[in-house]
């Protein structure tokens, strides 16, 4: 366990200050995703998620405050491999290529069984269990939404979308389409969602 | 109860030519969604749905084979209030004028708390009860998902979309916009579903 990587007071979700053991985070974030996708909030209590961590249960609220904060970022956790665009590339690559690039990768991170299944639980939560998808919308998804904006922003200013487009609206579209492409039947291969992303940044107006 | 309605032989989902009582589904129906919404799939089992509609099991089972085959069934009946464009209407009706009609009664169905409620069950469980998933794809959704395919069809052929159009994306962009929409906070009124509503139709295409 090392202290001073923790010592400026910015210790993770909770920032206590505390020293962290990376290994014990990724353990209990790593048990509460595998509970959640497999039963629900309901199955991810803090003690069981504890226990498949094996730790004790004062180890978890140390790090999380509640089971909302905790899920939500065992549900970031699962998708670390879709690909991000950074503030770098929407300067200076074209929109059309930064899209082009990222189909391969996220094509393949939507046809995991994994990302499936946490993006149901994720939806099926939104009712049940508002507190959860309000953390995890507030801390993960619009951060992300607001690179995206950058981008579509920048298409609009070369001319690529028009000057009247609904922004949000469009990222809905687009994120919309791809989760409940994956929900629905048949479920689609990593290759089908190649064409797939494509055809859907093509009517977003992205692709030539 | 009426013999001679189901005389026929095409007597509901089982198909038995068995006399019905429309009472009798009905309350079926509707205890087998007030289940799945409060409960997801595991609350609604055939003998609470049974219990909850005030009639036995058996009377259940005579009209429904499985729980997935009602659980369909109970689902679509919470979407009744969806606006459907009749064939006649694709025929005589401009793309942009039935989109424009339609507005209003789907920004109040998306509105309503029960269709929000059970839209995260259901893509709940397409993972967890994909039998449910596919006899709710099967037998409800692609039969509208082909009128508006048919809808789309025209658009081409009158122009107002290209001749290039994945059609299929198309849908799953609108249709998938509308259920990820309700289902992210902050959550949007009708007022607010009907400017929505009209910004996802434009960026279709579909409006000009």
């Amino acid at each position: 366990m090392t202290t001073d990587r923790w010592s400026d007071g910015a210790a993770g979700p909770r920032g206590r200050g505390r020293p962290r053991d990376p290994g014990v985070d990724a353990a209990i974030l790593k048990a509460a995703l595998e509970l959640f996708v497999e039963g629900g909030v309901e199955a991810a209590s803090m003690q069981r998620i504890a226990a498949r961590a094996g730790v004790g249960k004062l180890t978890v609220y140390r790090r999380w405050s509640s089971k909302e904060e905790l899920l939500a970022q065992a549900i970031e956790s699962a998708r670390e491999n879709l690909p991000e665009v950074t503030a770098e590339d929407v300067e200076h690559v074209p929109v059309a290529e930064l899209v082009e690039r990222a189909i391969p990768a996220t094509a393949d991170a939507l046809a995991e069984p994994g990302f499936r299944a946490f993006a149901a639980q994720t939806l099926g939560t939104s009712v049940t269990h508002p507190a959860l998808m309000a953390a995890y919308w507030e801390h993960y998804v619009l951060p992300r939404r607001r690179a995206i904006r950058v981008m579509l922003e920048r298409a609009i200013r070369d001319g690529v979308l028009s000057t009247d487009t609904d922004v949000e609206a469009l990222i809905d579209m687009m994120v919309g389409a791809m989760i409940y492409r994956v929900l629905h039947p048949p479920v689609p291969d990593s290759a089908e969602l190649r064409d797939y992303l494509r055809s859907v940044y093509r009517l977003a107006g992205l692709l030539p």
